[in-house]
């Protein structure tokens, strides 16, 4: 398997209920499916992975499947704490098309399960039961857990661990792993604001949340990258910055859905205890993202 | 409600398929049950929850209620990162006799979930729909989170927030609890290594891992307070000291599951990707477990 | 070397030049010699030694020893990042009369100085060479660094390390090492939040910022403490304990030397970049002073 | 003030008996004179300043400056953590030549001290008083603070701040100071394992530990970014980036030593409580080193 260019991680659409709102997954998803966009993973911290119930990511899985354009790339965010979880949320999105799974770092039990062996032993047994390939997920913003270079390089060898999304931003840990990993092992990231630099060190890919209400800035990167145009790729870089920082680290998915609704997609509410933007929060977006095509 | 003493947080037993064990639950509480332990807390951060699916936890819950004696405080761990799923499985125990609800902290999306108001926000709106009163889980080693003392004040006017379990060992915050919350709202630590300490200061009741595997000592450290013997009480806090880092803090659930074995309960394996211990980890329980009675 | 009671780590006066205060520092100390004080910490955190010159640090210990009266003990905090300065400024106090040196871990060169083995070599080597004993300082708020229970324990078993002042607010930890250090090695504490349970525990000690500006209520948690009268040592504790968190904790030097000025001792200003209090500050220190005994 | 290319901050020679070496501090500086380096910085961490009293920086201070070909720019580490020694400390190196001061971020008070305005007060009033331009230095791996990027914006509005030396390889952050600063302020980076991206963002320099042991490698990456050779100066940031990891961030000043002297230089000890590197860890650095031309 060969990721190129730009996935977005999808949010999830609700109703003011706070229900999962099919019509709105599909629109929003047929509206992507116009733009040059490599493919889609669904169910990841961005998609409210940790706010829906099992049934429901289920449920995302095959809405998002219907509405995807045949040449789209599917992942699946189906990280459970437990091996046997992960195992079962995996293969059921085998069944449903999906190409990988996103698999986040296991970090609740932190004495134990920041140990390297523990790790290993994780990815190890899930990518021995899983039906599709899995790509190693690093968010230690969220998780409290960062993987070591040497731990992702020694997944790397194992032949259904496909790459990794490094969400951390560290950008001489990619580098390290570029170097280090097994050939053919895939390192993207999943960090906006280093993501043409990232490219420029090898990075192949990046899986980017700020692609659901900007996908046009992150495609433009890409595009300028493979064209060395490092001018414009750079420009745009420097452009999405700021952008970036508010809508997606600091306001977060509610952030992410308000800038949605600006571009003319579907955002609605995020589900509690992610709280509504208030007017200051909403402003300064409307500030940062008039200057960002939609 | 009035908790007092030692409530055992329990662990749930495995086959070695890594499937529930109902006859070992029933075999452990039954013997649980001869002791003067307060309660029983289900489905907690012991209890292995974050590796349990929805329907396991609620089979747990049942298989508890099913065998604790009557006179024993059922509380269930029910807390999911949403609101939505955590009142759910908080109503699911209420009609199974749960008394009260024990709430980690939502944790997930640091960047927003660690603002106060969106605590408050959670643990108000879940408490309005709760059937059963809750208690607060503060527990930062786990969940990168510690609630500050004053939101804990807070929420503590919520007429069905009824009180909180401290696990984080930090004492000062723990007298400032006891001090500034609504009278009646309930300190309770999770933390053994300051049980004594915790209760000469106020608190009112240990939630203690540790429980499972030598409530004796647990039980003796609380009557030993309630009877002013201070060398008696400050003897055990030291003897267990040792005991607890190594077994709960630094071994976690297999270490707890092997200890419970060491004292005649039913251990068994814990759940992937918590590993067996090693050897060495077994010789050192073996030898520091080998002064405390079961 | 038998240390009890309280230690007053004391501020450094300075005049609104920002020079040192001769007159002002035998001030303080003569009115604090009134006091059942144990005795003075010189050139410790609290005392801005990060703040002063060599040349300035040796001056105020000149400038202390000459107005102590002569039951109080003196202890000097000397320590710098290299064990050569040091031993130097170690043992020029000694010749000024210091009983005791208090030593702050190293911690600037963190990679390397918060390995187990470097904190062993700088503090036995310091102690080989010192004229007096040390004392062990452990204040990961400011430093970044946490020594472990192990190895105060291991330190404790030189000759010339004759205690720790442990100001962690750790309790579990402060426990563990009144059980394991070397009989006759001295756990004193530096967190006026958790005095009389550490206390209870075994503690010998506090040095106690707080003694700057409310040496009465943390002798009289002491004579409590030593008269097991345990309501009114616990009302005392409790009635710091928002004070200290804000004077302290939140408002450092400036809060303590303004709370200083409230209760008739010199506070002055602290050197920049600490910065003046502003009015709301000055207002909540009023407001928590009021109720605090000078 | 414009700086470009590779800047060398340099260790400190000591004799085996732990005194500074003047003939070694000028061996080393003589050879490096013959490189393309842009010029020193000395007294910076890398030097051992925090290990080094207040005369033993001055006179190396004004060893260096003696040694170094004129057209070499020497920046003096001249922070302490009060601003009064910190200016008096600048002008001294002022006075020897120095042209710039690298100033590291206050940092030991750090519940004070990490709030925007204290950072904001020590810069501008360094800045204000001292004769030489500054640079700030954030370096958060010691300093336990992390400087953001806006208050960075704020100080680069001063006459007298000249640029920062970014230590933390946090190259979001970089894109977005080199965005938002001033025009001429100077974003600079001290972190080799990302040199090649941040010059490729818009980074000016490289002030960088990894120059005292292998400033070719520098040199090279910063020509070949210079003729847009973008394979060749690619390949020598994965050539450097395994040494640069083990040498400086994991063995700090003692492997820099060890790696100086592989390479012909003179490094001699480290000052204690800094210890010598064991067996393991040269046979390490021998392995890594030898990959990486002198």
């Amino acid at each position: 398997m060969k990721i190129q260019g730009v996935i977005a991680p999808l949010t999830t659409p609700f109703t003011h209920e706070g229900e999962i709102y099919p019509a709105k997954i599909a629109a929003n998803v047929q509206r992507l499916n116009q733009l040059a966009l490599t493919g889609y993973a669904v169910g990841g911290s961005t998609g409210e992975s940790k706010l829906l119930s099992h049934d429901e990511k289920e449920r995302v899985f095959a809405l998002v499947a219907e509405s995807a354009a045949s040449e789209k790339l599917l992942i699946a965010g189906t990280a459970m704490e437990s091996v046997k979880e992960t195992v079962e949320l995996t293969n059921h999105a085998a069944g449903l098309g999906y190409k990988a799974a996103l698999i986040l770092t296991p970090h609740y039990y932190k004495n134990l399960i920041t140990k390297p062996e523990a790790q290993l032993l994780y990815f190890r047994t899930v990518a021995d039961q899983a039906k599709i390939p899995l790509i190693i997920y690093n968010f230690p913003q969220n998780s409290g857990y960062d993987m070591p270079a040497d731990v992702v390089v020694q997944l790397s060898q194992h032949p259904n661990i496909a790459g990794i999304k490094e969400s951390s931003g560290n950008l001489g840990k990619v580098i390290e792993m570029i170097r280090d990993v097994k050939p053919g092992f895939q390192v993207m990231v999943g960090h906006a604001q280093t993501f043409y630099p990232a490219l420029l060190m090898g990075a192949t890919a990046g899986i980017l949340a700020f692609a659901n209400c900007a996908p046009y800035s992150l495609i433009t990167i890409w595009e300028a990258f493979r064209q060395r145009e490092h001018e414009a790729a750079l420009e745009w870089q420097k452009r999405i910055s700021g952008p970036v920082t508010s809508v997606v680290a600091k306001h977060g998915i509610p952030g992410i859905k308000y800038a949605m609704e600006l571009k003319g997609y579907y955002g609605g509410p995020a589900r509690l205890p992610l709280a509504p933007l208030n007017d200051a929060a909403k402003k300064e977006i409307d500030a940062l993202m008039a200057d960002i095509s939609s």
